[in-house]
């Protein structure tokens, strides 16, 4: 393609609206263009990436067998009411843009097809000798996110592939799980980027073990945790690991202290001249479930440690059948006036003790009495530990479990953890982190959907079973942008030559030196030919304006047909290293293809 | 592809719910699902079809130097308001889905992309240097269709290859919609399709010439009117044709004749005996344009001819402004009801004359008093004609424009032509009709969205001047429907080789024969080695239900390792004409590519 005939237009300064390098250089270079708040236009430089991305994507799929379809992304709403999804997409979570046709029924934009596709193997798979079957889409999703940000990281409207797979039994899915494991990493490796399977949360989607596969990037959303070994890595929100080492508690004596102003562990723990590893803090959550049934929820953890709020929120959410709803609207800490609302008298903050009064709480309308009580695995070891005594200027030291305290019979892993713990499988390793942009997640979902959609099979025993489940994704329009965060330079991006719009670009310096031009065109003819794929740059423009485009829009080889062209040579300068070699116009082609292939293998 | 792992079911009964042959084979040979109404899942076979019919639509916009790109579904409601069409599609016609975000913005899902790539072309072309520029994608579109029906023929959710031009200059336009009507000719003939180019009326898109192209099928729902020597094809809604010839009229006297219960005008002619090429009709309709202004309107029209609401909606949308619209609601012929509302005395139906006084009309509320009359050219040359007395019962005979009554100063063409009219370009041509399948549509748009929504460049002059458009789609996902309309049999589907979703098919009659199966086998391996896109019947089934399927399906090839195997054979038979050959095992694989390749050339 001739530059003086696409639609090429180049940014000088950065847009005001983007906040993270890939997603202002992906504006100034002409990839995207925002139509409308977290809705982009890609344009025909990014639709090629995409494209590349999403042929690396289907011919890993379809080498496991997987086969592609693509289901619509209009979705009737009686489907999600099956799932029991539909009011928490729409309404709680409001994530799922829906609407109304004209006959007045009620449809949904698909953020995910775990619905429909149910819905086609209740309707076609009958015998277990249909299984197991795998079929996979690529194709625009929507999300009505509360916060819209970061160009195509976490957009409105997006490219997806979604792959959903129906088994017999549990080694099947576990089989076709770990040819995903593999099919994943074979696409992130061809695509030329740097990433990092890691342990995950299973999230609103539901289902047992699932992985997500990070690109590893400073502007990533998430953060991961992992040990050198290469035997751990996990998004932070699932992580697991030994916590600190906690010293033994001095207060051999136990005792009600009067503890004047100190609400926060840093003044207790300055006051009592203690380590924060001898507390018991006591921590107040509210939930809310779909149903509007609301529980106060006290959750004891180790001083010095932090509740993983991901961890708390699967431990609620299993309780949710208890409260008579399906899933949870929030979970928070609750503001200090929302407490006054909801407990009969002020709660002693800063001061509460792991058996705070149940009758605090008022047990009327929608809020359920009583305390739901969780401990924190760390807890259970500490011996004449301090926490509060339910009374605001005081705390007790030298507790004991079973003694002063019961313990909660929900003692469950709530904890946080950080960089610098030490590593379950080796405590001898020691969690280090860093930030990724999630760009696949792999779940094994059971029979969640096919449960509640009654898709069923007849298995060789002649039993009607549910269909057992896996789910696969991949954000490949947020892959094209986190490979940007992944690699730029002050001048532009720098594309892995595998998605990479184009593999080389020729500048013509001057288009009035007929040699220039003809040497130019001639090689544009060439490269063209043999498969390399090149933009000619013959515009009316200075030499300077040229390179500064060439270098921002990040083509991989750039060829300049300049002053070396009296010794029959062209300039060819790599993107990446800004190395610059002097080439025969004769050999360019020979060269570059091998640079290529070598990139690509 | 093995059948057997393959989710791969056909049904023996014809469904329900799909009235026309390819709706009904597509969803018994298992290609697609309905989920929602008028909304499809595109199975595996199905997509393979889409994606052959995609790439071939691809390749030759590409060939056209067309580039390639995607734009959002989710549209703002803001461009719609710019381009006037907000409210007429998502209110008064209501084909497009409207929803409101989480932020209480409205948005809709993109029928087409008109507004949106004008706001690109709005911000990045500047210059007349950067012109010419076509843009095309390939996507799901959404349209709320009133009656959603035939499957994939009027989905609501459809695919469909939409392209945009912008020109310095009409020449500019006319070269790219002549390189578009070849690139569309090439599409269809690749996909192996019977079709004819057409002139169009360019409906609510707007803008000057267009051109339609029409698989031609019995269950096409337009009517397509064209001359044997090739030189005029026209869709009925644009068709313009000699009116037959008029029988010159036996009223020499004017005279007013009671002629009583002669509301029809078969009464009328058999009362009075003459024909109705002596007469002249007066139809009274009523138009409502977007701003709720009404008018009712007057036509008149020779006796034995109709009136071609297409013809008549345009030029009433053209008046639109002159009542302070935009565009049209409606256009009928008014119920006796509805007339009485309107009019200040009942009309004098079945009796109109082309002078009926304005005075029927009240003036009140939205309606705009007076009639706006139109005749027909056809009356035009009309002489001592019969017509209504604007009195029941009575006629008025012998009458002539311009003594007795006054002629419309509107005088268009509004009349329907019909098979066996005489054509404008040869009158010894005459008219015959043909049905056919819509799937693409080219348009000289103009300015019209350019100036709505200030879409400018500089030209040569350095004037800032509106940017001229074309606009040029494929229905892809309908077109693949249309192919099997145009081409099946009792038995199945035909597909064309270029479209069919595999090229053979191989059957092993009998899976417990171990020689079968290693022939099968290992001619699957060779087939797909070579590039012949083969799936391999390898189920469990008796030979009579795999080549049933096998027929079903409609695989151009299929591959039979049955009882020739003997004398070192397979069968291969053509699903088109059901022609079977004995061909030697080592010889398939290049009789196979020798046929593809002819019927691919």
């Amino acid at each position: 393609m001739r530059l003086s005939q696409m639609l090429f237009v180049t940014l000088r300064e950065d847009p005001a609206e983007a906040e993270i390098p890939s997603h202002k250089l992906l504006l100034r270079a002409g990839y995207i263009r925002r139509i409308a708040s977290g809705v982009y236009a890609y344009l025909p430089l990014m639709w090629r990436v995409l494209k590349k991305v999403s042929n690396i994507v289907r011919e890993e799929m379809d080498a496991t067998g997987a086969q592609e379809c693509l289901l619509p992304q209009l979705q009737p709403a009686e489907l999600w009411q099956e799932s029991g999804r539909w009011e928490t997409y729409t309404k709680a979570e409001g994530i799922m843009f829906a609407l109304t046709d004209r006959q007045e029924r009620e449809m949904g934009l698909g953020p995910t097809h775990e619905e429909v596709i149910t819905a086609i193997a209740r309707d076609m798979i009958r015998s277990y000798r249909q299984l197991p079957v795998h079929l996979y889409q690529i194709q625009n999703k929507f999300r009505d996110e509360i916060r819209p940000r970061f160009g195509l990281m976490r957009g409105r409207e997006f490219i997806m592939k979604d792959g959903y797979s129906f088994h017999a039994d549990e080694a099947s899915l576990q089989k076709t799980y770990a040819d995903m494991d593999w099919a994943y990493s074979n696409m992130f490796r061809r695509c030329g980027l740097e990433f990092r399977a890691v342990q995950a949360d299973s999230g609103a989607i539901g289902g047992a073990a699932s992985q997500e596969f990070m690109i590893l990037a400073e502007a990533g959303e998430d953060e991961v945790l992992y040990t050198e070994d290469g035997k751990y890595a996990a998004n932070i929100e699932k992580a697991t690991s030994l916590p600190p080492d906690a010293k033994p508690s001095a207060f051999v004596l136990y005792e009600k202290r009067e503890t004047p102003n100190t609400k926060t562990l840093d003044k207790l723990c300055q006051f009592l001249n203690c380590s924060p590893t001898e507390v018991v803090k006591n921590i107040i959550y509210l939930v809310v479930y779909d149903n509007g049934r609301m529980v106060l929820v006290l959750v004891s953890i180790r001083g010095d440690l932090e509740v993983n709020e991901v961890k708390l929120y699967n431990e609620l959410a299993k309780l949710a059948p208890t409260y008579g709803g399906n899933a949870i609207i929030a979970v928070d800490i609750p503001s200090e006036q929302v407490q006054q609302q909801l407990t009969l008298k002020p709660l002693p903050l800063g001061y509460i003790g792991p058996d705070l009064a149940d009758n605090y709480i008022t047990p009327a309308g929608q809020l359920q009495p009583g305390f739901l009580r969780f401990a924190d695995r760390t807890v259970v070891e500490l011996k004449n530990f301090v926490t509060g005594a339910n009374e605001t200027d005081y705390h007790i030291v030298g507790a004991n479990w079973g003694e002063q305290f019961p313990l909660s019979d929900r003692i469950v892993d709530l904890r946080k953890s950080q960089a610098g713990d030490r590593a379950v499988h080796d405590p001898s390793q020691v969690l280090k982190s860093a930030r990724g942009i999630e760009v696949g997640h792999i779940f094994q979902l059971g029979t969640k959907y096919s449960e509640a959609l009654g898709a069923t099979y007849t298995n060789e025993q002649g039993d009607n079973v549910p269909l057992i489940m896996g789910c696969y994704g991949v954000g490949v329009s947020r892959l094209a942008q986190a490979a940007v965060e992944q690699s730029y330079d002050k001048d532009g991006i720098i594309w892995p030559v595998a998605i990479a719009p184009y593999h080389a670009i020729i500048c013509i310096p001057n288009i009035s030196d007929i040699q220039q031009v003809e040497v130019g065109e001639n090689l544009y003819t060439e490269l063209n030919a043999v498969g390399i794929e090149t933009l000619l740059d013959d515009r009316e423009e200075r030499a300077g304006v040229k390179f500064k485009d060439a270098d921002l829009v990040g083509i991989p080889y750039r060829i300049v047909t300049g002053r070396s062209l009296k010794s029959g040579k062209v300039e060819v300068v790599e993107r990446a290293t800004k190395t610059s070699h002097e080439i025969a116009i004769s050999e360019v082609a020979a060269t570059l293809k091998q640079w290529i292939d070598a990139a690509l293998s």
